[in-house]
């Protein structure tokens, strides 16, 4: 039987019955073509039924309204397909190649030392896909050699050691989703709105699970000076050496010495074989390709801690070693740059995180913060880990604009744009955790405002 | 300054000090060969304190007692890397590439109907990163093509209706974590020991982070018929007309019509665009490539249902919708096929997962189950997902058994093989979840032995 194609809006004779019990003891011998004609006659059968006319919530045709697509069996569903591991490794569909982490043209001199933007508008949940994590670099990735790779623990320790990645692997290891955002995510929304997307505007904002030894069994196991240690130095084994201070009660609290991302092993540019996690903390403290954990009594005043990294406020000083991530959310869709492609209903959706521990509750506004509805979360909703926040949403075609608002389990509320520049001026580049607005125009088209 | 090597043992003299703000401020125009010389320094440092000689619990050197390697500063520690967005979408690293799912030759007659099996004892945390899940196919996999494919809901409904992607990905949507299991994961256990690795005992097994909308929401969208529908039929687009019935009430609970799979949309061989989710429940019936959902009042009795995934039991007759997947674990390191470098301390850790909910505890035993220590749960603990487990284990060189048994929220504890026979006989393929045995032996060893 070939395939057949229909007029839109003709009704098809009804059906002999659908799929039971009887027709699959009839079919034998000639399965596929039953399930074929089966197919048809059911998308006929609905379409008698048509006149009936629910609301249609979501823009879905009444079957056989007219829409021939789906009356021509297509050639997959007639054809031998690929074979099982086709490819070693997986990758996404031929249709989604155009959702990719983006380096923003110009942001910086050299690529090597740039940021690639997560596509937010695009993904889904909390778990970003290890292909699209976003990527922060001061001096380029390599693709280290896990043999040759050691981590050095020394300092205010009983025995330095030198561990190997087997050594490591062997250890006491724990699993734990976090949310990691780099300090300088949202920096350019500190001037004029400057960038289009939530891709520019939050992209520096990833959340995987990883998996490794915690680095109080490490300095434990190196003999820690528990009086005396008051701070860790961490240093990578890139070309930029980047170190960075943790004060040592957050290493001892829950940091971890990782090299498992989403359940394989770290990505390259994410610092394989070795990365340093610090639930909370911004990434550049999350050093990558982690070669040494050094305890001293003071703070190490790094460049990475003094030069970068520090909030100039209003009154001329510097605030450096603010490292937690504070309370924040932004919607993920609509967003700017997407487009509303009729009224109705929409499932306004977004991600909510906070370096202090759980989201209590997302609240979103359709009127500019006038009014606020609050969110559904998606479980699990965990510490120091991206929530994902869903909200029914009937668009009437009229102006509006959209915000999210997280609300920590401390009580913190994510501030106006206005209540953050009274606190912090105007010419920070980092720590930016702002109500985010998106403009939705009646043509349904999003994009970036500022809205006080 | 060129790299430096360092005999074995030899002790490099004191260093200046490590790195601190003093170093920092008077580093400045020459701090790459700074921090090389802090990095060769404190390594040497950490030698002169090696003779402390604190207990090394996992093999670690105390720093400067012969590794050579890390005083030579490599490449990557002196040179610019590879920028940004290197690769549009990540892949891992060139020293991973051995870490992949695979065909068991000859498992089935072509490929295009057969398996892949995920690496689960190179996996860490809960999350199957999308390019290792496993695979079944029936007749092959697509590409479909996601702005022609087409969802039909018909049956006992007030209206049939077909839906679009983009009228599904405006519904209301939900984010869940769950595991999918085939229901002949291990089934090649029933007989005799068969196959060496994890990879091939139980790597019909996954676990993602789905978003799509609940059939619940879409069953009312159309206007479901609560009193008369009883069971739904789910039918693939495929070549294979793959067709599953799922009682209604599993339907309307926790059921998902997902598009999304770890934060991107599923993957063609997962089922891209659309693939329904049926937490706990056999992978069979998480349709693939999901083109229809019919409302019914009785089973469907489809071949995929009555011919296939059935248990042969003891008595000669089969048993037909045995549908949840019941409480199971399984040691993924060590496990068969990998070797124990040394006696000491080891990480042995595994998977705990139920159909039913939560797993409430995992005990492992290092004799073959004679004796039995619970295992530490790392959070989250989901319902109907993976739970990964640890457990401390010093290895005194002697041979041994592990073997992990899981126990539900409900109190259901895992079987041993000898009580799955007793019931279920020998005859199965599908649904084996008995306690697996890895036997380590002297040598370090690790094969798949059974142990009654």
């Amino acid at each position: 039987m070939a395939t057949q194609s229909m007029r839109p809006g003709r009704i098809l004779p009804a059906p002999e019955g659908f799929l039971s019990r009887r027709d699959v003891a009839r079919v034998e011998g000639g399965r596929r073509q039953f399930l074929r004609r089966a197919f048809l006659a059911a998308v006929g059968a609905a379409a008698a039924g048509a006149g009936l006319a629910a609301p249609r919530r979501a823009g879905a045709q009444a079957a056989g309204e007219g829409d021939p697509a789906i009356l021509e069996l297509p050639a997959h569903s007639k054809s031998l397909g690929q074979p099982v591991a086709a490819r070693g490794y997986g990758m996404p569909s031929r249709y989604e190649m155009n959702l990719q982490r983006r380096e923003s043209p110009g942001l910086t001199r050299v690529s090597q030392a740039s940021v690639s933007f997560a596509p937010l508008q695009g993904l889904f949940g909390i778990v970003t896909p290890n292909g699209l994590h976003f990527e922060r670099h001061h001096q380029g990735w390599h693709d280290v050699d896990p043999t040759r790779h050691r981590l050095l623990v020394n300092g205010l320790v009983k025995v330095a050691k030198v561990y190997t990645m087997d050594d490591l692997m062997r250890m006491p290891s724990v699993s734990r989703l976090h949310f990691i955002e780099c300090g300088a995510n949202t920096g350019m929304e500190w001037g004029n709105v400057a960038v289009p997307t939530v891709q520019y505007t939050h992209g520096m904002l990833s959340c995987c699970e990883f998996t490794g030894v915690r680095v109080a069994v490490l300095l434990d196991d190196c003999g820690v000076d528990r009086k005396k240690g008051k701070f860790v130095l961490a240093e990578g084994a890139d070309g930029s050496g980047l170190t960075r201070t943790i004060a040592i009660e957050r290493a001892l609290d829950d940091a971890i010495v990782a090299w498992g991302m989403n359940g394989e092993m770290l990505r390259p540019e994410n610092g394989y074989p070795l990365r340093l996690v610090v639930p909370g903390v911004q990434g550049v403290s999350w050093v990558k390709w982690l070669r040494r954990l050094e305890v001293g009594d003071q703070p190490y005043g790094a460049k990475d801690d003094v030069l970068h990294y520090v909030d100039l406020m209003p009154d001329g000083t510097h605030r450096q070693y603010a490292s937690i991530q504070e309370c924040k959310s932004v919607i993920t869709s609509p967003s700017g740059g997407q487009v509303l492609l009729d009224r109705g209903y929409y499932n306004v959706t977004g991600l909510g995180w906070s370096g202090r521990g759980r989201i209590k509750r997302v609240d979103v506004s359709f009127d500019g913060g006038r009014n606020w509805r609050t969110a559904r979360l998606e479980p699990p909703v965990l510490p120091k880990c991206l929530t994902r926040f869903n909200v029914d949403w009937v668009w009437d075609g009229s102006p509006a604009v959209l915000q999210s608002r997280a609300i920590g389990e401390t009580g913190y509320v994510q501030p106006t744009s206005a209540q953050l520049r009274a606190v912090r001026g105007t010419r920070s580049i980092y720590h930016n955790n702002a109500i985010q607005s998106w403009q939705v125009a009646a043509s349904g088209e999003v994009s970036n405002v500022r809205v006080s």
